[in-house]
């Protein structure tokens, strides 16, 4: 299988995925069709720089492959991609197999002044993995980190386990399940996405509480800077000083490069309990919601879906939210958390139609009908998006988190926002929230919105409502990104709510470990 | 009632442990008792300082006020204090009432190079709050945040309050209770520590998994530093950046004062469940409490009492350990989450000779005697150690985390080292051990030494058993400290632990908040 060069993933999944966009498509009437540019038609600039001897072993500066890493995916990456737009492609990529290979290009691109841009799956939506050096540099490699993609050592007493930071999500699992071992992260980019990836963006998973970010699941790291190795120590826990993987949890690269980490593990879910709760009222849907994250009763799946992120999913077509629920584990029933988590939804209206799903033993997700068609649709969705480019509808999502007090303003700004931007730039287009996640605190809401493209004008239409989105969760009370990172696209809103003081050390940090700033520059930091 | 000067907690609190004293005493025989140096007789050194016209509305140079703010709680700075060591005094003690007076603070002594000092309870056992002065410093200013002690905010809807850092541990409850609320942050010091302290050394409280340290409760800090307010957003969760409340948890007063924070907190618990189990063999009771551990349980106590601990805490007297096991929610009964417990740790031998106990409603704690008993002489721990100085007893405890992988060694090298070291500096002793915490990944053994003091040679004892456990714990693989924090006593372990590059990178923190130094020196950061 060929992974598309311009798209998500592997290429011909789009015609299986025609219903949701014929769905999506009675919103916008007659849509206007078109294709992505060819490869043989693409035009690369000339590198600035040529590969250094050092490196030449494991370098590649061919159009396809620097076409291959120029974007990441999100909307407007691929609508780039898709017509053609390699402007900043790097001068060349470089393929490290070991951690040596690794050592060595940050070695020769320190003393070259050339930018070096870590490169995992490729899958970030914020514009983390660009090639643009900074005024100072000489050009910009992008280092491919997929060669480093093995397990290597599993501590099966702890609970742990020591994996390298390039591989991809379905390798690491598989790898893993060959000792009965899961790591249960699976962000919605789990196809294509890395390790590495998801700890330095503080990837948001699979758990809708406690272990919701990959942050939780890290025991230590070992990050290659500019100025030697950062490992922090192998522990389940400490108090002594500043927690080390948080201050790498985030980095987005701009510290150095993550090589591997212990990462904790765990038994692969063999009891499971899990139903679709329907509501009329979506704030009596809310208020359930919110008394399920602040029961303690600690459910792995807890995604409450508006009436019209229920509609565009099927999960239900009646005006109805859903609350999905799911709970887990390796080692008991479920059953009696789940009980009690409807008992909650009753108090507050809420309906089950098709009753629980329980299911003991492995293999299979939950048995339950909604659960898996939600499933199906959450892990096609960036094919989904795709389509929608291919078909001339403009869809994106982005994300927050604020709080529960927070939230009713915030949800109402920031829908009445965006449907007035996509009133004025598309004229119309519908916007849809789901929970992704929830704590005790508030909800993390993802926002999915969609409205007819303008061919060739799509990337002035997206940003028009990016930046109504944006302005909306910050003054509503919601940060900038849950869990999507900060990247480029983010750099405005994270500048506002990162406090002056914290951007100041992070960048003495910077400064640190990377004096010469070679490290995925413009990314991330205020001011850099 | 009076705070005692060099002992713990309220006078006249002592004799009610005599016969705990006369436990520990019959390990040792004859016993050599002395009393204090009275108040009277102290001596204090001049102040190199005097106090700034700015400052003198809440400022004190008097010698009991300077005596009282001269020294944590740790075992030597108790013994000091006995003695009548007042030799570091502060050249005067700051009483702000609020944000304005500790900016005040701040400033002047930033320009006049004062130390200043951050004072929460006082209850360090780590030398965090000596009043030592940097070589190019003119004194050295103690700033008792005591009387920032108010809840400003609640938020009932998030879970959320907003607490002035210098509250003690009793007093933010009672407030927290009359909105039915609570914080469940019990650290042994409880009673004589502030919620700012327990931020800065990133305290371990009351539950023994998933929020095991304040880390986990904090949601937004206002923290003033020399150069300005980082105040860090309020928000449940965020994506953007590495998070900045981490790098203030554990800073231990050098980057600046914390003013006041947001705090997850929740209802008072309504459903207990407990039980103690005890185990012939201690390494099943370890691998029953890993199962529990690694279960998805969550028990909020799961204390692991070796035969030596459970004997010296009148748990059990037959050679047994004992694991105090408690389920807690103001949400639903934990029946079911206690009996699967049960049933794992009967997998392994437990036996739990007094049954289960369940309570509901309001009020008390749990029902099971020897969870009682363990609690009382839980909160009792500290003023013992007042007793067991006068009565001329050594008595010292640290902790620890470890992989579950690593424990075994480390449990027998410690227990082996710190044995030796009690027999050669004190002609015997004996060394216990529990689990305050518990990981999927590893314990947090917590270890109580106890040997014969020889009058005025307590200080060098002291160290010699320190110096064999802290040796021990850095060569089998455990941290300097899980939640005690790293202080002036355990930076030499620290700058092991710590790596090289991220003590470089705190360090450029340090310089870019407090470019003069004056932020508690010689704590935490290795070198400084």
């Amino acid at each position: 299988m060929q992974r598309s060069r311009w798209g998500w993933g592997y290429e011909g999944q789009l015609d299986a995925l025609s219903g949701a966009v014929k769905r999506a498509s009675q919103f916008f009437g007659q849509l206007q069709s078109a294709m992505p540019v060819a490869d043989a038609d693409l035009e690369l600039p000339t590198p600035r720089t040529p590969i250094p001897a050092a490196l030449s072993a494991f370098a590649d500066a061919s159009p396809l492959t620097r076409a291959r890493f120029t974007w990441g995916k999100s909307y407007t990456d691929r609508v780039r991609g898709f017509y053609g737009d390699y402007s900043i492609a790097p001068d060349f990529v470089v393929q490290p197999t070991n951690d040596e290979q690794v050592h060595q290009v940050l070695d020769v691109c320190d003393r070259l002044q050339l930018a070096v841009i870590p490169f995992g799956g490729g899958s970030s939506v914020t514009g983390g993995v660009e090639a643009r050096p900074s005024a100072r540099q000489r050009g910009a490699v992008t280092m491919d980190l997929s060669r480093l993609d093995q397990l290597l050592e599993v501590d099966s007493v702890s609970l742990t386990a020591r994996i390298q930071a390039g591989i991809f999500g379905p390798a690491l699992e598989k790898q893993l399940a060959t000792h009965g071992l899961t790591l249960r992260h699976f962000p919605q980019s789990f196809e294509f996405s890395t390790l590495g990836g998801w700890i330095v963006t503080r990837a948001g998973g699979h758990f809708a509480t406690v272990y919701t970010h990959i942050d939780e699941l890290v025991q230590s790291v070992r990050m290659l800077t500019p100025q030697g190795l950062l490992e922090t120590p192998h522990l389940p826990a400490s108090g002594a000083g500043p927690d080390g993987n948080r201050l790498i949890c985030g980095s987005e690269g701009t510290f150095g490069v993550v090589l591997d980490a212990w990462m904790r593990v765990r038994p692969r879910p063999r009891f499971r309990a899990g139903a679709s709760v329907h509501f009329k009222d979506y704030w009596q849907a809310v208020a359930a919601t919110r008394a399920i994250a602040q029961s303690g009763l600690f459910p792995a799946n807890c995604r409450l879906l508006d009436m019209r992120e229920a509609f565009l999913n099927q999960v239900a077509a009646d005006g109805s939210s859903v609350l999905v629920l799911g709970f887990e584990s390796a080692d008991h029933s479920m059953e009696a958390g789940l009980a009690r988590a409807l008992e909650i939804t009753r108090d507050f209206g809420g309906v089950c139609p098709k009753g629980p799903s329980l299911r003991e033993g492995e293999g299979g997700e939950r048995g339950d009908d909604s659960g898996e068609q939600w499933r199906a649709s959450f892990l096609s969705g960036p094919y989904l998006q795709d389509a929608m480019i291919q078909a001339g509808i403009l869809a994106d999502t982005f994300e927050t988190a604020c709080t529960w007090q927070a939230f009713p303003a915030l949800y109402e700004g920031v829908t009445q926002a965006v449907q007035a931007a996509l009133t004025e730039v598309c004229g119309g287009g519908v916007i849809s929230c789901r929970f992704t996640h929830v704590y005790p605190d508030g909800p993390a809401p993802y926002f999915t919105f969609l409205g007819k493209a303008k061919r060739g004008g799509e990337l002035e239409q997206w940003l028009a409502i990016k930046n109504a989105a944006s302005e909306a969760l910050g003054k509503f009370g919601g940060t900038i990104t849950h869990h999507h990172a900060v990247g480029r696209m983010h750099k405005a809103g994270y500048a506002k709510e990162c406090p002056p003081l914290l951007a100041e050390s992070l960048r003495a940090v910077k400064q640190r470990l990377d004096p010469h700033g070679i490290m995925n520059p413009g990314v991330l930091l205020p001011g850099e």
